[in-house]
């Protein structure tokens, strides 16, 4: 089938929500004026999705594996891979990557697991981990990369290695670093006794060379606290995941504020685009970010864009603020719809998951969704909410169907059979 | 997730219907008065429920099964272990297990297959017939119990067994005890003959020492059908479940009127609660069950509740019985709404399966489910009905999405992500 038009995702993180007391019985979406959300939903088809599956609370990987068409419960081995490739490095198939964290040791024990939050001389304690490794550990390749901050990935490369290991963050201060063990289950494991192994003697040893590194030498002298140990955690496979463009034959871009979801679209092949202004807070430009997307869907045939604001009022379990993050939203989804023709553009409105207020969590509830533009055939839905959109005719949508039905509406989904 | 609230399923056996002529074209949950039900409806999350897929028609089993969270095609090798399970037997993964019927053999015909519904007496035969057999057949392990009247179960356990083979019960009066024999397809599959073998070898030798039981040689005085054969029927390997406790981390109780329940209740671990006053029947006291269930939640985190009226009405094809046991559903439902606190427990109502009167037996069609209390986003829906719920908001249930949905309101599912 040939390609008819651009395809838009627009998703509020979290976006969706439940009936609350202070909003009369209604949810934010549904308290909340949305004049550009329900132009859409009056002239779109809408819809309940669910990207994993009904009443499972997802996180943002996996959701937005699923609606990217990635069946998560196939693909996902835990956020390290993508967090790893979010940093800048190279993940390939079969890594395990870890998330780490830059510490202060004293005496051996961990007094400040984020070493003050540390803001330079990440990038030099780095270099000197890659040196210091260079040989590998037990034929094993080790590499290190700073992030912000305290923050940073480390990948292991190599034959042997198994993903079934703790951590060696003690995930509080006060705690020597964790010795890593293999999982219960896999104590005989010899790939998860080697993998311990490994990362046993990389933090040993990354904190006998981090000890006297010049940035910390500086720290002692200005009384900040070291950046001397190196405490990897949250272990995960790097999966198989076929690029997105040879998985859909689309040229795609991403444009999103949470790290996780940015190196998910790196690990695809997607185009992941910085918008300055997009700070992943309240605060963000909505606006810079609209005008981003609009900019990207004239040189890619798909776009991803992802508002991060209605997670982080869910999360504080503040409706007010939660409805402010909306407005966000409605702004961005009202430049657009002024800007894009909508004869060979269609966008689905939604989120990846619902943050409810009262629960300050991510909950397994419907998305509502809108899909407006190119091809579809509207219905009598003028309101975008949850219990609006439930009712709406695409019923629900679940599993990985999200980039089918947009798919099929653009002209990008071959045709299957005669 | 940490739980956030308690939850509590309640089923009207078989409740959904079609319409009928007899009821100016309405359903009998259309037809009757049905205000407590309509209140769950009005206050909550409608859908229509198909608990293996839509369209099959389920037996009471799969049907809980797949509700519970374990998919019947998956799991699901016949009715043999929870009946056994149901009994008392102590069921292991990997056992035969079979449904018997305590028989009259007269010149080496079946004259009664229930053995004129015999009232005492089978415990001792079932001690008989175990001392007996207390070394074996080929080398399996047998072990009958008895239930009530006629009725009794029986486990085969050891190698080399397959349930790939035919009844012993002819299933009518006044034919031979049927010589098992692998079925079509395994007529060269070794287990398979065994196992015919052991059977046929169990009921020609228990017909041999029943024959002269005392409870039979003072049934003779008395003149009432001897009990000396057992005929086993209905095999089914008892299949590796996860116990519901370890499956969805919950503390479960069920309270039901069906033994084939109650079996996979203690099949998974589930505390079976007995009801004084649930009789099964048409005359069940609903009220005495509601109470119990009360109770049953102030000490668990999870109740299914069942109640078999309505399944009998639509299999008698009665249409104002259903309806008299569908005012028992809902009375039983409106002391719930009474009593429960609200604002920390969550229930579905529904049904297992329909059993519309017009067919007399189970049919696929929807069931209609409302979710009411914690956590819900109530809709527009006002009344609990086939028609009315199909255009609820959580749209089409299916598969094993039911404790899904269930226990994301609940808080009790995990997240799958970060």
């Amino acid at each position: 089938m040939a390609q008819r038009c651009k395809q838009l995702i627009f998703l509020g993180d979290g976006i969706g929500d439940r009936p609350l007391d202070s909003l009369n019985g209604l949810t934010p979406l549904e308290y909340q004026s949305t004049p550009a959300l329900d132009f859409v939903a009056t002239g779109g088809e809408c819809g309940m999705m669910y990207p994993v599956r009904p009443g499972l609370p997802t996180g943002s990987d996996t959701a937005h594996m699923a609606i990217l068409g990635y069946d998560p419960y196939k693909y996902y081995l835990g956020r390290g891979p993508f967090e790893a490739k979010g940093v800048g490095l190279d993940v390939r198939p079969g890594d395990l990557a870890f998330r780490c964290n830059f510490s202060t040791l004293t005496d051996g024990l961990i007094t400040d697991r984020r070493a003050g939050r540390i803001k330079t001389g990440t990038k030099e304690l780095a270099h000197l981990l890659n040196d210091t490794f260079s040989g590998g550990i037990e034929g094993i390749q080790v590499i290190v990369k700073e992030s912000v901050e305290h923050r940073a990935a480390m990948i292991l490369r190599g034959e042997g290695l198994s993903a079934e290991i703790t951590d060696a963050d003690p995930h509080e201060d006060g705690l020597a670093p964790a010795i890593v063990v293999p999982l219960p289950g896999h104590e005989d494991d010899p790939d998860a006794q080697k993998t311990a192994r490994v990362v046993n003697e990389f933090v040993k040893r990354s904190a006998e060379v981090m000890a006297t590194a010049p940035i910390n030498l500086e720290r002692a002298k200005e009384g900040l606290p070291q950046a001397n140990a190196l405490l990897p955690r949250g272990v995960g496979t790097a999966p198989h995941l076929k690029p997105f463009s040879e998985e859909w034959g689309l040229n795609g871009a991403m444009i999103v504020e949470v790290d996780l979801v940015r190196g998910l679209g790196m690990y695809l092949g997607m185009d992941v685009i910085n918008v300055p202004g997009a700070t992943g807070g309240l605060d963000t430009d909505e606006i810079a970010i609209a005008k981003a997307v609009v900019e990207a869907l004239a040189t890619h045939d798909f776009v991803l864009c992802n508002i991060k604001a209605p997670d982080l009022a869910g999360h504080d379990g503040d409706p007010w603020e939660k409805c402010a993050a909306i407005a966000k939203v409605d702004r961005a989804v009202g430049y657009l719809l002024d800007r894009i023709d909508w004869h060979n553009h269609v966008i689905m409105i939604g989120g990846d998951h619902c943050t409810p207020c009262a629960l300050g969590d991510h909950s397994g509830d419907g998305i509502p969704v809108a899909f407006f533009g190119y091809g579809t055939r509207p219905d009598a839905i003028t309101t975008y909410g949850e219990r609006a959109c439930a009712t709406g005719s695409y019923g629900k949508i679940d599993r990985e169907d999200t980039m089918y039905i947009l798919g099929n509406l653009a002209g990008s989904v071959h045709k299957f059979g005669a």
